[in-house]
């Protein structure tokens, strides 16, 4: 499961960076959001490759990815996600128009992270095996919403 | 002064796009702390905007953003400047040498605009006037840093 929790990573870091790269978002919600995911996946990448041995485990690093992932899943993403942001509507997003149909899941989605991204940071800095019994919630809180609301690569 | 915060604000969100516009970094580090900017800006505009009569005062809305600007506010920042990413070395960035030179006057900047952000989050849902009251010292937060150590547009 680590191994795929980390290829998870790996992926989210590669996809954030093509991102930054085709970058043409005029919406400041837009660009908001893909900032927030960014963010997200430049914390959790250091997280998977802990847990999967890539990276060597270091507490303080952990734990201080952990604590920013947290702080990240409290920050307000309600101008975020405007109607007609969806990947049908404008270019450079690949958020689902379903998103916007399914908006009580998406929700209780990003409440489950905010959960796991808590665990985590009561977790990372422990040790690595803490560190590994937290990030497959973690990673299943980030792949439920992107299999159910991104469109794939 | 709201008027001048205000200008600040405005300024930051527009480089924001701009800078999202020509996004053509690769070092997930530097895209992180870019995203991070954008993430102030986005809730600083709010902000400044309701501060100087641009939006009118929405007291959810104005605690949303002053919130979020904390939580961001305590997002480790520690691999986000790595020596030799500065405007003289990479493309795309506005950072300073000068920045890697004073790092414990960054050090203490950011925690000034911690310290701000989290004086406005406790004063921008009271009422216009307690948000008016906290924006001095958080755009000062801001632009102090940007003018030591942000090359000017």
């Amino acid at each position: 499961m680590f191994r795929r929790i980390a290829l998870i990573a790996t992926v989210a870091v590669g996809s954030v960076v093509a991102v930054a790269q085709a970058q043409e978002q005029t919406d400041p919600n837009v660009v908001a959001r893909q900032s927030l995911m960014r963010l997200n996946a430049y914390n959790i990448g250091v997280l998977g490759s802990m847990a999967q041995g890539r990276m060597e485990y270091d507490a303080a690093r952990a734990s201080a990815a952990a604590t920013s992932l947290y702080h990240l899943s409290l920050v307000d993403q309600s101008r975020m996600w405007p109607p007609g942001s969806d990947t049908s509507s404008i270019e450079n997003t690949r958020a689902l128009p379903a998103l916007w149909d399914n908006m009580d899941d998406v929700m209780m989605r990003g409440m489950a992270l905010r959960t796991a991204a808590e665990d985590m940071m009561n977790a990372a800095g422990t040790d690595l095996a803490s560190l590994q019994g937290a990030i497959g919630a973690l990673g299943a809180s980030c792949g439920g919403c992107h299999r159910a609301y991104r469109q794939p690569d």
